[in-house]
């Protein structure tokens, strides 16, 4: 096997496309029309519609697991065709290309931007003529196969500071005399409520958790306590979590997103 | 890397199988014991179940996006075990396989077919007893990835007319005095409403969408209205379109699938 | 194309860990940074949350499809961070990895066990600190994704009796003087209403089929019936199956898991 294929970086994507129409398979048909040797990985096309900030959580907890150079296309655009900028972004881990409106800046809370350009040059889209409501297909998609294929950032466009992208504007958790207020930034798929409390907060420490009445306590593992019993943990993100050993803590909880709760030092 | 490599085509599948069960992954296992280096792309699997004709209008719409050479294995098959034929097409742009139902009249209406075969020889399928229920994973599969390994078409079986194939009955579009009638023949996961009212009709023009009693401006791109407003464009797939800047005009504006719409032109 | 190219196994997943979330792309990266090269097919993640016998039914009906020395990666595992065993095992077909709580015994009650071990050695692990709540990204894909670059089995820890693995307590299905009476084991997404009585019952026989008050007749193919009508058949994976032509039987027949049938020889 050749150095080159081994070498060759993966292309991830994560959008609010859903998966009952064709745009992820459009995408990738673009994608190996500029590179067939290309692995592309699906991070999620289940964001729900317009949700930069879910798209950003869940983009921030994905990037560090893939290999050093890979090129993330991340698409959820409620502007697009409108005057936000396109990105590609060069940092430590490998590259973003996406719409500038805060879907990076978690990624880049944690892995500061070495270098960015917005997408100018039209010789790496699919088209000059670019759809005004599909720039997934005929300018990120292409500007990540572009990348992943060797070009280098620069030729992408024009050079722009890469300090100056757009922030999302995140609540964040705050030290209390008696522990962390916080709030539920995202609930995954089994009703698990992920807090924007960092795990560290409660390293080595005897707590619990206060939310909508209930106190849960801080444990280890789901099965530190009863099946359907409420429990606290640091979840595999590193954030505090709220879960229901074999339930669905969403659901039978009836905590919601944004819903506020405290960490209490013991 | 060997030429052979580059140059092996994509496969792609299209579905009503869904994402629950392991249909598709089984027919990825089959895909593979015929040629483990493949690469195989899903165009969707959540097609509504036996719904031709979205099948139809899905892959028409993403056919042209894949390299030449590329075959596309659709199945959505009510018929299947029953007098249907089983058939594999030619067209200028790669290769068709699945049931002779009209899945494929869509594409072919752009890219005519240019030979075809009902798929009788079972040197090319999984087993020479095929199940009566999954034809997808004991013929489809199997002759796609022959033919996508350089299996030529007409050692599939027995050569029939390319032009006598099963057309899918479909609304189309009328001029009229004031504009273009039309109906909406696809809604998308953000609940674009897809007309079946070619783009090309609005171009260069001032118009305006009625559709259940609303009259909805003629615009470009979804920022052209503000927040929560409905908008009627030309989409990426190039089909007149009513939406909603940021929301589901489906559920928000009660357009339903079929439903009567009218371009005017000002 | 080198030969270690073409013999490279494959690597598959099953999981409850859904769609919505980065949980299955992240175990893609992990896989990936241990080695790129390697081909990955979802077989479902779509198995309801902890349903350790929806698994065990799903990577049953799969796993013969799938080239000898394919690892399956399988995990449903509401015992996470408890004293459930980690463990993989090599059968006739390739390798399974996953935890020790019976996802794997209809696969091993087809084709049995050679050799199992516990995954007590951590060289083989994405982190020496695995993660409580998430050994599908910290233990179970990274030893997959070794055993398919070669890694011996018998690196990955400490042998244990292949005999002594957990089996899961299912519902089997017994004869009776007029048939023989089971139960439905799994609904598919179409409805399909899949029982635990094999197919080989019924071979060359005359038979109905009775649930829930009614008595549908055994057929051979959808088509055998008019659409809207229910009939009996052996689905594509080999069981007894209750279907609606054109229809879904789950939701028209109000016939659900574990209800009930019985087939009679007439």
């Amino acid at each position: 096997m050749s150095e080159k294929q081994i070498n060759q970086p993966l292309l991830t994507l994560l959008s609010d496309f859903g998966d009952r129409d064709v745009y992820v398979g459009v995408i990738k048909g673009v994608i190996a029309q500029i590179n067939p040797n290309l692995t592309v990985v699906d991070l999620t096309h289940q964001i729900s519609p317009q949700n930069i900030a879910a798209a950003r959580f869940c983009l921030m907890n994905a990037y560090a697991y893939f290999p050093v150079g890979t090129v993330h296309v991340a698409v959820v655009d409620p502007g697009v065709g409108g005057r936000r900028r396109a990105i590609a972004v060069e940092f430590a881990q490998g590259f973003l290309v996406g719409p500038d409106n805060g879907i990076f800046s978690g990624v880049l809370s944690q892995s500061p931007a070495l270098a960015a350009v917005e997408l100018t040059n039209p010789n790496y889209w699919r088209t000059r003529q670019p759809s005004k409501t599909f720039h997934a297909r005929d300018i990120f998609a292409p500007v990540g196969a572009n990348l992943a294929s060797g070009v280098p950032l620069k030729q992408l466009g024009r050079e722009i500071n890469p300090t100056d992208l757009v922030q999302l504007d995140i609540n964040y958790c705050n030290e209390t005399t008696t522990g962390v207020a916080g709030c539920i930034q995202y609930i995954d798929h089994f009703g698990n409520l992920v807090s924007n409390i960092p795990g560290s907060y409660v390293q080595s420490k005897i707590w619990c958790v206060q939310a909508a009445g209930l106190t849960i306590p801080g444990c280890e593992t789901y099965t530190d306590v009863n099946v359907g019993e409420a429990i606290a943990l640091v979840g595999s993100h590193g954030w505090v979590e709220i879960s229901i050993n074999s339930g669905n803590a969403h659901l039978q909880l009836q905590i919601n997103w944004q819903d506020a709760l405290q960490v209490l030092f013991l």
